[in-house]
């Protein structure tokens, strides 16, 4: 089952047309991965340090369906999957909720696992690797 | 008694510097008070359209106290107050929350309520008038 | 000859990783189509006003080639293409300057142009049609 | 004299009210921060790893006094002036240019120099502390 992270559009993440500027699609979709690893126990914030490692987003895809505007109730849902030994994708879809549900994105991006220092491909440590085996 | 608006640290208010940019603690702030607001029945997207007003933030000052981390959980505190007719002030208290709670940063507001189309300044409308005074 | 956009990555474009976080790829590429707009005589605070169109981003894709450290100048190439009567497609480059220039992501978006009211599709106005057939 | 820094203002910039958001205003000063310690020599990027220290805003008051809507050109101007042996501020104005020149924002930020490490207060490193001078 994917999980679900829930945002409400805020003014910092619209621009002058009145609507969700395109790149903070992307941005509250991280904010999904960010709270899928910390349900699933993995901290960003010390994991990285702790492990070495650093898994940079190194491509993204997305169609932006239907505008967001401010108050807007969001749910995110995020369905990671194995690519390689050191790279996984995580699958978003962006739900506006309301008497009808419509669905405002669908974005993809692609995660490589790298060693901090000398920036090598590296396995995924563990506890990612479950998460994303999990998904 | 103010409002209390819960957030977490995400990637994307961040620098690098590993800790919270500081001009997105004011923008945290004004999600904060979008909440206070829509908690009030004041949804931002439709009630300016609708009273033809906008009520712009004329001045903020804040203190920067404690860096601010990936994953941090914070409280959000505003607490309004009536300046003029057409103006109002907020304070904000931006809580780290853990074992013990620490005070992160705090930040004023002040806004001016004008007519969308002259910019002259106008009295507040009633409802935002009703939510500073109970502030 | 697509148009070239210099740009210096700056703090606020930079995460907890020390690098430029990924979506703020897609608003550095924005800016560069903006420029290039500006450029061909098109100014976007007014000309969609005037033309009672907006032309929505409707889907993204980037590889993100190499990381981006604060103090990095580039350069940010744009080259439209049209796709049908009221859509077009942007290609951009981001290339770091140095002694050896350096291709940082690749980006490309969709653009449909569409009635600000009605939401429906139609033609791109005749100065943007005029930059597209240019690119 | 003060720096000059000039910059246009871009749809990732403002909001849905049409105008910078007024968090972006400081932004925009920490840009002007960032290219006049780039022009006296000081890279953001090397120069706190360097020295061991960093320095963070540890307070920032504003005056929004007109709006600012995307393709405005402006000039931000950053004038430092010294507090302690480990402390300084910088006033900004940020001027909108065109045939009469318009004060859009009176800023003011304080930053404090403290070992990265330890985050006790220590002097300000040479070039930097000649650069507060210099204002």
């Amino acid at each position: 089952m994917p999980f679900h992270y829930p945002r409400t559009i805020h003014f910092a993440d619209t621009d002058a047309a009145g609507v969700v500027f395109f790149p903070n699609y992307l941005a509250i979709c991280h904010e999904a991965y960010e709270e899928a690893l910390s349900a699933a126990g993995i901290g960003l914030n010390t994991f990285f340090a702790q492990t070495g490692t650093v898994v940079p987003v190194v491509k993204s895809e997305a169609e932006y369906l239907r505008p967001l505007v401010c108050g807007d109730k969001l749910r995110v849902t995020a369905t990671p999957s194995g690519l390689t030994m050191n790279s996984f994708a995580i699958r978003f879809e962006v739900i506006r909720l309301g008497t009808a549900e419509k669905i405002a994105a669908r974005v993809r991006t692609e995660h490589v696992c790298i060693d901090a220092k000398t920036r090598e491909r590296v396995a995924l440590p563990a506890p990612l690797a479950a998460w994303v085996q999990a998904g």
